[in-house]
C-alpha cells in the first residue's frame, strides 16, 4: 500500500502528554484553554509554604513551557478550535479531610516511611468553563496532581490549550519507591546539576534520589566531625558537598516530593578513606588492583578492627544527621576477600578475637546499622549482604538487587523488602565500552546499552509468589559515573529514567508502542524547562506517532 | 606488591598535552612560563586577516584556558619551579619563503585541492628565555602550529607554564583528509552548535566538516532558486540554514583551516523533496516503509525521469554555489530497488527509453556530476556507487566506504581515492539500541558502541597494496542523528572524534595506553573552552596516568 507524504502532513491526533500515565484516566475531545486570568487556588487554611511555592512553580511552567503539540503542523490546524474554546478559569486545590493539627507539608510527607506515604489524588478538569478541582488526602498527593495538571497543556501562538477536555483523573502509584541513583564519586557533579535533576525527577513523579555520594575514588561529602574525609578525599576543595549544600539539596528535593537517600558504601568501595584514616583501610592502593577490587583503587574498611568499626559507625551516624530521610544505605557490595586475606592486620585481628571473616563482617555491619537506628534510620543494603556475604540483617532492612534481576527471587525468599536496581535493566551507564586503560577492545561489563523500551518491559514480580510480590517496594534507574559527568548527565538520564518512573508508578504491562509518543512529549517538555533530554528518534518521527514503528 | 595511596599522591610526570601527537617532537624537562607581556608576532608583510584573527584567538586561549595539569596535586608541587622558571617573551610566526604575490590566507588554503594543501610547520620553543619561532610554508601550516603551541601550557595560580621545555617540533599530517561528518537532517542543529563544533575540530587539526545537510526526514538547506525545498521540507521555518547561515559557517570554518564539504544525497534519502516537488519522487511515504527504504520515510528521486534528472542537476549546481569547497558529495547510498520496481512512472520511463535501471542511474549520476564540475566541484560518493550500483565515475571521484572497512580493498582495486568512514570503526551513533518504534528489544544495527580505543587501532592500509595505499586520503568520524541532537552533540562527539583525528594526522600504530593521558587533557582543555567533552574515566584515573590500566 502506498501513502503519499501529503497524508502524513495531515493533523494526527495528539497523544495525551501525561507521564507517568495516571492509573485512572478518562478524557474527552473538547478543546479548552487556560483563561488569561487563570489562577491556582489553595483551599486549605494555613497551607504549608512548600505547597504555596509548588503552586507558584506550577504557574511558572504553565506560563513558560510554550510546548507546541507534537504533530506535523504543531497545532496550526487547531487554531480556530482553540480560539473558540471555553476558558478554564482556575484550578482549586483542597484536602479530602481536614487534619486536626497543622497540615503536613509536602516536605514532611516526602520523607515519611515509604509504605505510609500518600501520593494519590483526583483531578477534574471540566470542559464547560467551570473551574478544575484537585483533591488529595495529602499535600504530597496535591503536589503529584499539580504535576499532572502541568502536563495537560500545549501552546499555540501564546494560547495554552488542550484538545482533550474534559479530564477525570484518579491516580495513585503502583509502587511506593520510584527512584534515580546518582554516583557523585567517580566524577563530581556541581550542586546545580543535582538540583536540576531533582526538578526533572519531580516532573515524572520519581520520589527518591538514591545518592551514592562517596566511593573509593573520591569523598565529596563534608561530614561534621569527620571533615578530614572530604578535605583529603575530594577531588578538590570546590568539589565538596558542604553541610550547607546537603541541606540545600535535601530541602529542595523534599519540597518536590523527593526523599534523598544517602549511601556511604561499606566496607568495600572505601579506598579514599585511607587518605584521612590510613589505619582503618586494608589493601589501600594494592596492585594489581584487579586482584583486590572490582575497579581501581583497591581499599576496604578493616571490618575486624574494633577501632575501624567504631570509626565507621560514628561516621555513618554523623552523616545520617545531614539527611532527613528515614533510610540510609550502608552498601555492602563487591567485598573483595583477597584484600582481607592478604591484610596482616585483619588476619591478626581475626585470630586474636577467634572470629571468622564472616563473623567480623556481621559484627561490623550490625554496629553500623545500630548506630543508624539511633538516628531513626532504617538500613538499605546491596544484595550481597543477603546472598553472598550474608549478615544478620534486621527484618526491616531494604535490599537493592543490582547484579541481576535473576537474584530478586532469592532475596524475596529471604523475606526482605526489595528495590529493583538490576544492572541488566536499569543501569544507564552500560554499553559505552570498557573504561579501564590499555584495553583497546574492552567492552562495557554490562553490555548492551539499556534502552527505555527494554526497561519498560520489566516485570517487577517475575518468579515471585503473591506473598513475595508484596516485598517489592519499587525500582530505580541508576547512573554510575565512570564515564559520565555534568557534560552528559541530562542526555544520559533523560528520558530513560522516565521510562522506569512510569513502570513503577503506572505499573507494569505498558505498551512501548503507545508509550513512545508520550515519551517524545516528555523529551520536548523537558527541553522547554531547561533539561537537555536526548532525542529518541528523528523529529520527523516524533511528529508522526506510529509512522516510524518497525512494521509501519 | 602493595602500593600505598600515599605513593599515588606523589606528583607524577605530566603527559605532554599535545593532540594529535606531532610527527616530529623532541622536548626537555625545563620549566618555562609565558611572560606577563607575552606576545605573538606575525613576521609577514600584509598578513592575511584570518591569520591575524587566528593569532588573537590563540592569545585568548592562552589567557583563558586556565587548565591545571592532570596530576594529583594539579601542579602545586611545581609551584616553586614555575616561579623560578625563565619567561618566554614571544612567539614569532613567519613563512619559509616569500611568495611573489599576496600571501594566501588560511581560508584560501583550507579549501585548496586536498593533495596540494600544505599543513606542516616547525615550532621551536627554547627554554633559555629567548623567543619561540613558528615557521611554515603556508598560513595554513602556521595555523596548525599555533594550535600546537596552545596545547603546551598548563595553569598554576595564574601562571601559564610548561615543565617540558625546550620543544622542537617538526610536524605534518600523515593524511590530507581528516574529517567529521554531521547529519543535520534527522535532527536539526542550530548554527551555534555547528560553529562550536568547528572550533573543537580545529583544536585537534580536523580539516574537513562533511556536512550531511539534508535527508529524507528534513531539508534544512535554503538553496537559491529552490527555496520551496526548505520552505516545505524543514522541520520549521527556524530550522533552516539560510544562504547567509551557510556563508557564516563556511567562512568560520575556512578561517580555522576547515573545508566544509556538503552532501546532498541522491537518488535515495530524498523523500522530503516530494513535499515541494512530488512529481520527481518515487514511492514517497510508501508503506510498509521497510519494503521501500532503510528507514522511514521512503522516497527516491526518479532517476529515469528526464525532468527529475534536470531538476536534480540544477538543484545540486545551485547548492554548490553556496560552498567554496572544491568537493561535493552526491551520496548514492542505500538505493532501494523495490521503490523503483513498483513505481509506475519509473517503469514507464525506462520502457520508453529502452534503458535498464542501471543505465538510467548512470545517466542521472553523470549528469549531476557534470553539473557540479561546471561549478569546479569534484564529486564524492558513497561506496555503493562503485560496488553495488556501479556508475561510470570519473577517475578523480572520491569514495567514502561506510558499510564496512572490509569493502575498502574492493574500492581501492577499482582505483578510486578513498575516505575511511567505516561504520564498524567510525560511527559515533552506534550502540544506543534500536530507534524505530514498537521494537522493545531492538538493537543498534551497528552495535557495539565505537570506543575511542577501537577507532584508534584502525589500520588505514590493511589489505591494500602499496599502490592502493596511496589512494587513501584519510578518514573521519561520523554522527548520524536519529538518536542525537544539540543535547548530546558535544558529549557524543568528543573526545572520540579526536581519536580519529590523531589516527589520520599522526598516522596509525599509536598506543592507546600512552594516548589515554593525552586524551584526558583534550577532554579537560575542551571543557575549559566551552565544549562539553565526555568523561573517559573517573577523575581519579585522569589524574593518575596508567594507574587505571587493565593490568596496573
Amino acid at each position: 500500500m502506498k501513502l503519499s507524504l501529503v497524508a502524513f502532513s495531515a493533523l494526527l491526533p495528539s497523544a495525551l502528554a501525561l507521564w507517568p500515565l495516571p492509573t485512572g484516566l478518562s478524557n474527552g475531545s473538547t478543546p479548552l484553554r487556560l483563561s488569561s486570568g487563570f489562577d491556582i487556588k489553595i483551599n486549605i487554611a494555613n497551607a504549608p509554604a512548600d505547597l504555596v511555592a509548588a503552586v507558584e512553580t506550577a504557574k511558572g511552567y504553565l506560563a513558560n513551557d510554550k510546548l507546541q503539540a507534537l504533530v506535523v503542523d504543531r497545532g496550526a490546524s487547531s487554531a480556530s478550535a482553540i480560539a473558540k474554546a471555553k476558558s478554564l478559569p482556575s484550578l482549586t486545590l483542597s484536602l479530602l479531610s481536614t487534619p486536626k493539627g497543622p497540615v503536613s507539608s509536602i516536605s514532611e510527607e516526602a520523607i515519611a516511611p515509604l509504605e505510609s506515604r500518600v501520593e494519590g489524588y483526583t483531578l477534574t478538569v471540566p470542559s464547560d468553563g467551570s473551574g478544575a478541582v484537585l483533591k488529595a488526602n495529602s499535600t504530597l498527593g496535591l503536589y503529584r496532581g499539580l504535576t499532572t495538571f502541568g502536563q495537560l497543556w500545549f501552546d499555540w501562538d501564546g494560547t495554552t490549550y488542550t484538545l482533550s477536555a474534559p479530564f477525570q483523573i484518579s491516580d495513585a502509584p503502583a509502587y511506593p519507591y520510584r527512584g534515580f541513583m546518582l554516583d557523585t564519586a567517580r566524577n563530581y557533579f556541581p550542586v546545580s546539576d543535582i538540583l536540576r535533576t531533582i526538578d526533572a525527577m519531580s516532573w515524572v513523579k520519581i520520589n527518591t534520589l538514591h545518592w551514592h555520594v562517596v566511593d573509593s575514588q573520591s569523598f565529596p561529602l563534608e561530614i561534621p566531625g569527620y571533615t578530614a574525609l572530604s578535605e583529603k578525599g575530594a577531588y578538590s576543595a570546590s568539589s565538596v558537598y558542604t553541610a550547607s549544600d546537603v541541606k540545600n539539596i535535601v530541602t529542595y528535593a523534599a519540597a518536590r516530593g523527593i526523599d534523598v537517600v544517602p549511601e556511604i558504601d561499606t566496607p568495600g568501595h572505601t579506598a579514599v578513606i585511607a587518605n584521612a584514616y590510613p589505619e582503618f583501610v586494608a589493601c589501600p592502593g594494592s596492585t594489581p588492583w584487579a586482584s583486590y577490587a572490582n575497579e581501581p583503587p583497591a581499599g576496604q574498611l578493616r571490618v575486624a578492627s574494633k577501632a575501624a568499626s567504631n570509626f565507621t559507625a560514628g561516621m555513618l551516624k554523623a552523616a545520617a544527621t545531614l539527611f532527613p530521610s528515614q533510610t540510609f544505605s550502608t552498601g555492602g557490595d563487591e567485598i573483595n576477600a583477597n584484600c582481607y586475606a592478604t591484610d596482616n592486620e585483619t588476619q591478626a585481628s581475626l585470630a586474636a578475637s577467634n572470629q571468622t571473616f564472616a563473623q567480623a563482617l556481621n559484627t561490623f555491619t550490625m554496629a553500623n546499622h545500630a548506630a543508624l537506628r539511633t538516628e531513626g534510620k532504617t538500613a538499605i543494603v546491596w544484595e550481597e549482604m543477603v546472598l553472598d556475604d550474608p549478615v544478620t540483617l534486621a527484618n526491616d532492612t531494604i535490599v537493592m538487587v543490582w547484579i541481576s534481576s535473576d537474584d530478586v527471587a532469592a532475596v524475596a525468599a529471604a523475606g526482605f523488602r526489595i528495590v529493583h536496581s538490576a544492572s541488566n535493566y536499569f543501569y544507564l551507564d552500560c554499553g559505552h565500552g570498557g573504561w579501564v586503560g590499555d584495553f583497546p577492545a574492552g567492552n562495557s561489563w554490562c553490555d548492551p546499552f539499556k534502552t527505555w523500551q527494554y526497561a519498560y518491559t520489566f516485570d517487577p514480580v517475575a518468579n515471585l509468589t503473591a506473598a513475595e510480590a508484596t516485598l517489592i517496594l519499587g525500582g530505580q534507574s541508576l547512573l554510575w559515573t565512570e564515564q559520565s559527568g555534568p557534560e552528559n548527565l541530562d542526555s544520559t538520564v533523560w528520558p530513560r529514567a522516565a521510562s522506569t518512573a512510569e513502570l513503577f508508578w503506572s505499573g507494569p504491562g505498558g505498551n512501548v508502542d503507545t508509550a513512545l509518543p508520550r515519551l517524545h512529549e516528555v523529551v520536548y517538555r523537558f527541553r522547554q524547562r531547561g533539561v537537555a533530554a536526548n532525542a529518541l528518534q528523528p523529529e520527523w518521527c516524533a511528529l508522526r506517532p506510529g509512522v516510524c514503528d518497525l512494521l509501519a
